[in-house]
């Protein structure tokens, strides 16, 4: 029995992971889970799974769980501080951060410091804290396991030939839902349309990413900082279909490549039951019944967020912890109605051109640093945007 | 430096395997050479490459042989006694095994009893002898490395997973020339048309099965036998572009495909580099330059002779011999403008029919006893046609 904690419970990624350790109760037992503040849905879970722990983070939530579990055999932790003591609780063997956004990183490096394997949704840990947990995992023994659909599918089509073997690495994306539209087009989105992804069942931050490509970019470090691959050997090809979920590509010209269904449980569950596979939850995929397959190369003009992360990529240094702050910022302002669409792209490139790059063996608390910086940063070029 | 032993040497898949032994002169170096009868290009393979030992099967050509290299520092084997000798010389490494046909089982038996490695072009070897062969690589511990480029791909990919986790194979095949026809339509069809196949460059026998389809039925035993799948686990789906060469299901729903290049210097390459890669003599498959991927369902009805390949797949025993040896004189009475494409499958389906199978622990002599009277059978059931 695998005993595993899931942080983010609530959301997207963790539902499904829950969902995953019910069918699968016969592998796998929860330990903890970790929400927000959704207490209705994570009551509903505790029901379900008995873990030994929970975490909430809000403080107003986390004082109603008090109550609310009072009754349960269940240790109840509060706040940011709970969060973290739950992800370096030794009494789980795996723990999946389905966090989202920079908020996940401090519960990575607190999960691989007590050398627990980890299972990686929150790709914003790698984006922003790439070289220091990089380094944190040649030190610990911790398995670091991807669950972008992505990332699952090259480290397994990794498995087919050594890592000195590689010639390229190949994310595919579907394009979102404004694939062939020009920016211009795209002024007058509205957040019902960009949170209707054509392929994928994810959580609005993600899915508003996944529309700008900005998702792209953050997938294209996260892969680099996963794989140990140099930026100039990976690529990133619209694949609007999203069966094929990417490819390694070997010296030698083999391609190998993960396709399946579109529905990250296969990912997440992968996740879970490695170094061993375990039935799906799904019926398989019949490739006789699909659309045809098709590729494009990334419109890089009218999807600037792309464009802009992968510079900030190359640059290195505080940059990509600079992207994720504006992009998170602005994807809110989006979401709260107070920007267009075209404008997240302008506040982040803002936010990069005005950045004194911090040059340092960085530590977490410098990233954080620069994190808030930018957010703060953000608001005012939001500001600026509003009074034009 | 691998020393390798090309049998076959003068065929496609013989001349390709020089060029990347010339190619990597520094990961491989020609130990010997064998060919049927073409003295011309043996010659200037065995300049090229300095083999220590050359095999001629055919005897006047062998005679003439030994003339041609008696000024150079090379041994010189004859008949089918020189092939066997040459089959099983350990000075070399790795044999890839290259004949066309059932004429190619002996050596393969050969190669595995010397317990050198061995790269499996030869797919009847497995069709005819799959049982024995089986038993064989049991008790030595020879590497057998498919090349058909389907068998390659699936092995690669089956490194993803272990083999108790396989759901299914899924073998693609483009269809051949005449996809999409009705079976009368192809009543008519000359040798120079099946003999263009749309996607591979092969030589006649096998471009001809590629027509009929009978080459997947034999790819789907060969699978069978080298990776020990049961026949309802394999599945055969058209793939007209040939850019997916098969494709492993694991039970989790993840699918892990071979993608690259439609050229068989991939998978030779790779058997001779296993269990490295090298660099391929190729550029990078561009996903973005070619046409859209389909899948669709085979047509047994208007391709009969993959329906017969499979049943006899299934009825075990001695059939899928008389399949092979039936096949095999077909296509040369087809080659040779006597009989329709057409009376291709007519001919195996009687010969099957006609067949008292023989249910004994099968030896090599009684396969061979098999094919023998197949190939009697065969010519009788052509003088039938030929008197309608």
């Amino acid at each position: 029995m695998k005993k595993i904690t899931i942080l983010g419970s609530t959301g997207s990624i963790g539902q499904q992971a829950v969902e995953i350790i019910k069918k699968h109760s016969d592998e796998f037992q929860c330990y903890g889970l970790a929400a927000y503040s959704n207490l209705d849905l994570l009551n509903s879970q505790v029901v379900d799974l008995k873990p030994s722990i929970v975490a909430i983070v809000e403080n107003n939530a986390a004082k109603r769980a008090k109550d609310l579990f009072s009754h349960y055999d269940l240790k109840v932790l509060e706040g940011k501080e709970g969060l973290y003591q739950l992800a370096s609780d030794t009494g789980a063997d795996f723990l999946l951060n389905s966090i989202v956004g920079a908020a996940g990183l401090k519960s990575t490096v607190a999960a691989i410091k007590s050398k627990i394997d980890l299972g990686l949704a929150n790709k914003e840990s790698l984006v922003i804290g790439g070289d220091i947990i990089t380094k944190l995992l040649k030190t610990s023994k911790t398995n670091l396991i991807p669950v972008d659909s992505e990332h699952s599918a090259i480290f397994q089509c990794l498995k087919a030939g050594n890592r000195d073997e590689v010639n390229k690495l190949i994310i595919t994306g579907s394009g979102g839902p404004f694939r062939g539209k020009k920016l211009k087009e795209m002024a007058e989105v509205k957040v019902e349309e960009a949170l209707k992804h054509p392929r994928w069942e994810m959580g609005p931050k993600i899915t508003i990413d996944s529309a700008t490509l900005a998702n792209k970019g953050l997938e294209y470090i996260e892969a680099h900082h996963l794989f140990g691959i140099d930026y100039d050997r990976i690529e990133i090809i619209i694949h609007p279909q999203s069966i094929i979920h990417s490819i390694v590509e070997f010296i030698d010209g083999s391609m190998i490549a993960h396709l399946g269904q579109t529905d990250m449980r296969i990912p997440i569950q992968y996740a879970f039951s490695f170094p061993k596979r375990i039935p799906g939850l799904l019926p398989s995929l019949e490739l006789t019944e699909i659309e045809d397959l098709t590729f494009e190369l990334p419109d890089y003009d009218n999807f600037p967020c792309l464009k802009l992360c992968m510079d900030a990529a190359k640059m290195g240094q505080t940059y990509p912890a600079v992207f994720n702050a504006a992009n998170e910022e602005a994807v809110k302002f989006f979401l709260n109605q107070e920007i267009k669409f075209t404008d997240i792209h302008i506040i982040i490139r803002e936010a990069l051109e005005n950045h004194e790059p911090v040059n340092l063996d960085y530590e977490i608390d410098v990233l954080l640093e620069v994190d808030k910086k930018t957010r703060a940063e953000s608001e005012k070029l939001k500001n600026k945007i509003l009074l034009k």
